[in-house]
């Protein structure tokens, strides 16, 4: 009997987490954060609920990373605060990973591993990583053997025929053990919805080109730190036309060096850069900012240049490429700061304009069919996407000719159970997500999320009462302040808190020796006292001092 | 010398407002408002500031409208509660205004107006109505005759070759204009970035026949009510499949009553409707759900059936369509509505899946170029739209061979001047955006909104101390309590106030005396206190109380 839990991942973009696990042993693939929007109630990162690991944690026997992106690996330091086990992945992934880790404080037993070149992990697994074609370099999938049979696990991945790198993703391989037989193929699903096949990152170095060769002024090329083929095809263009590379970011600087040391950068030399400090002096036409912020977050590369506040002012003649599409829920941000790049003047083209700008990553509808057909699972579970992207690449994989059977449509915290070569559900595990407020500082749950969605949508207002200790009578108040209210509701507070008074004393004096329930009756004189005059809401916190 | 000044929806969708004056005379086209993201700290609408209207109210000759949508007539209500003027508008667009005004309790002298019929509005302008097609009825734009000549505003408009309705926008005035010569056209940039031209409504129809056609289960169709030609299609599509009708959401209900009451829905009977509480007896095969919702609002008639709360339980057989784009802000909650409705075993189609199942209600690039060259205006200002939307319309209107100094790029509160057939920007007057929490109760300033925020980030400490009034000691205190703070800081609170206890009795006893000085301190020693324990910055209220 093998078991797949899916921890995180199946059901959202993000937090992708994968348990393998067979005969007492676990295998975790992937450790992975998730971002909110831009500006999320304090909140800086999700991450999945461990508690499943966290139980089994003797039972875990590796974790094996496909990439080093941070919905992939982000959750890892997190996990191996409480858990010791080794870490395996590629060259680049565990260089992006030590950075992380270093940041945090956190030791970790990390082993290099190489495509095509299998290992040992626990008694029961022996897995092989399957090179793909990812926006990062030495990204990969794996394939797991297992005593039910091999388990591939595509890691993201795009159909790229004419990659960054020359490293297409290893199809062969995938072919090869369809011939052999699959148990079960894991499958990323993030752009199942789309129908076009996903085009080459060599049609966005087309663009680049083809945009550059006239700018008189500076070039901006504001895009994710993360996609390092695209800051790899940028510096070589920068290169190309002479002009000076100015990182702007810290994300951008750290990728860019950490790429360099591990020589993923070859024939990019010191020479081409030029700290923002120097940038100034710089004729705008030998100067290309490579920057942060394509989802316009406060305080990356490109806000700076939109508010005008950095050493850099943008104006006309100059060109600023946004090379990213945005990601949900930031699409406003990402108007507004298009909207005040425009005002400065410089000339600003986005995918809305001009969609080659920016491919994906992800292999698409056509593409992901070509895997299924190629693989030929006995058994297919859609991974890495919402719902309805997994609804929809289940749907692709029925029009491949999967029988229902063969179709298990998970979601985060199921248990999967496979014997046989048949997959079925066999009851779930804990999951959820933990919210931590910024720099990963401290838990914040979903009751607290509540409270502040409270306070932001109606205001406080917070109601202090001194009763002496020893007549239990009210020496003052209520006495009212409040945070957030309207204007109108504002006005009213110095009538709310008379009659609030007014309710508040009529309890009688034996309850006021109960201080819970002081507390109570304050909240509700106020509350009742408000409702003479709105229909809403607010929060009312009560205080109770004793004297 | 005619100005033109935009008060809204130049820098934004939505807002639309916009003055024209000339020798002491101003008329107003549109008073529109505008929505925030679903669930926005509690503010439901933003209106535009009227100061300029305010302060020049006897100079306001008259409002005309160019349809019934409420980011068009939205605001009104609340602008004749100050400003008493005729307001004119089509016979639908005055039905949906009625409907707001009775709501809201505010009388207003309304004049009801035909396409290419002029009327005079004070003593210097001469306005004719233009039939548009949008996505209600009985849309148009206007022809001002101002003593500096004509000026064309478009209202939101598109070029449907086939309406629902059979009336298309009427470019062949908009010809005849141009021949005459136009001082300067104002046309609607929503879609200026889009390169397609915008689809006929007609397509909708025949995919929602095809999709239909062969539903076993009940069809749900999720829309935005005021979308009334749509509206109208599905009416009769539900007809011919001899399927009853549940409005679903209370805009929905409201829309289609009214429709019929003023004859926009010919043909379509009482009997075709059956109320929610007998839906659940009808066969589901004989169900039609026309449901708002379409942003994944709380309370609306698709977050009903995808909660499973109401009456009627979605299943598999059965068909939603989700005929509406998100709008920006509103993907996360629209992606999680789609996966809740697949959850219950629904066939969910949405436009990623099916692009057919809408089409917008505003020309595009290729349009927009249309109506410019018939116009060929000696001026030009793109209105409706984003900053980006504005820039690109601008661009499309050089392409078509307009020369720099015949285009202005405008926004909120610019004062454009216009005299012997040139304009020129001359000064600007107060505009901004007036927040209102829920039902429009209560004005939310900037201000206001930052103080949301911050509590939604940081949450809230309050700090409250009991100080005797004679002797200035403290009696107790200070006592903190806290809404929003993160787990590792409510542990944090007791030893925050041991210190700041400390921090603060160093206070001078004469300092004391100063109540805003001890609040301060009050403040500064919960800050310092905090800071030992952690790099948060959660607001601190103080609360002095006297004994």
């Amino acid at each position: 009997m093998l078991h797949v839990i899916p921890l995180g991942g199946l059901g959202e973009i993000g937090l992708n987490a994968m348990v393998i696990a067979c005969r007492g042993e676990m295998l975790l693939i992937d450790c992975g954060l998730m971002f909110p929007p831009v500006s999320s109630q304090g909140v800086d990162v999700i991450v999945p609920d461990f508690t499943h690991l966290r139980k089994n944690a003797s039972l875990l026997k590796g974790i094996v990373l496909t990439h080093g992106h941070e919905d992939h690996i982000g959750a890892l330091p997190f996990l191996l605060n409480e858990v010791k086990v080794p870490v395996y992945a590629t060259r680049f992934t565990l260089g992006m990973l030590r950075h992380r880790l270093h940041e945090l404080g956190v030791e970790a037993d990390l082993r290099e591993i190489e495509p095509r070149n299998p290992f040992r992990v626990g008694s029961h697994f022996t897995v092989e990583a399957c090179r793909v074609t990812h926006t990062v370099p030495d990204a990969v999938g794996y394939i797991v053997r297992t005593p039910e049979g091999p388990v591939i696990h595509t890691g993201d991945f795009k159909l790229d025929p004419d990659p960054i790198d020359g490293l297409r993703t290893d199809l062969e391989r995938w072919g090869e053990l369809g011939d052999e037989g699959v148990l079960c193929l894991l499958s990323d699903s993030t752009n199942s919805e789309r129908t076009h096949e996903t085009g080459s990152e060599r049609d966005v170095e087309r663009t680049f080109e083809r945009l550059f060769r006239d700018v008189k002024g500076r070039i901006v090329v504001g895009m994710f730190a993360s996609n390092l083929h695209r800051v790899r095809h940028v510096l070589e263009l920068a290169q190309k036309l002479e002009r000076s590379v100015v990182p702007l970011g810290r994300s951008m600087m750290r990728n860019i060096e950490m790429a360099r040391e591990l020589g993923y950068l070859p024939g990019i030399t010191d020479s081409l850069f030029v700290p923002l400090e120097h940038a100034t002096v710089l004729p705008p036409e030998r100067t290309l900012v490579l920057a942060t912020g394509s989802q316009a977050e406060p305080r990356s590369g490109l806000s700076q240049l939109a508010s005008g506040d950095g050493p850099l002012r943008l104006g006309p003649g100059d060109l600023v490429v946004l090379s990213a599409r945005a990601i949900p829920g930031n699409e406003r941000a990402v108007s507004g700061l298009i909207d005040q790049l425009l005002w400065r003047g410089a000339r600003v083209v986005y995918p809305d304009l001009e969609p080659g700008v920016h491919v994906s990553g992800h292999a698409s509808q056509p593409q992901q069919r070509r895997v299924l057909e190629l693989v030929r699972p006995k058994n297919f579970v859609p991974i890495h996407g919402e719902y309805h992207h997994l609804h929809r690449h289940l749907n692709t994989a029925r029009e491949c000719g999967l029988a229902p059977e063969q179709l298990l449509l998970a979601q985060d915290g199921d248990l999967l159970a496979f014997e046989e070569g048949r997959g079925h559900f066999a009851g779930s595990v804990p999951t959820g997500r933990i919210y931590r407020d910024r720099f990963g500082q401290g838990q914040v749950t979903p009751e607290i999320l509540q409270e502040r969605t409270r306070l932001a949508e109606t205001g406080i207002i917070l109601a202090a009462l001194v009763i002496e200790r020893a007549s239990l009578n009210v020496l003052t108040g209520p006495q009212l302040t409040s945070q957030g209210l309207n204007l109108d509701e504002q006005v009213l507070l110095t009538r709310v808190a008379e009659d609030a008074r007014g309710f508040f004393l009529e309890m009688s004096r034996e309850l006021r020796g109960d201080d819970a329930r002081v507390r109570e009756e304050l909240v509700k004189a106020v509350r009742r006292a408000f409702r003479l005059y709105s229909t809403k809401r607010p929060v009312v916190v009560p205080m109770v001092l004793k004297v």
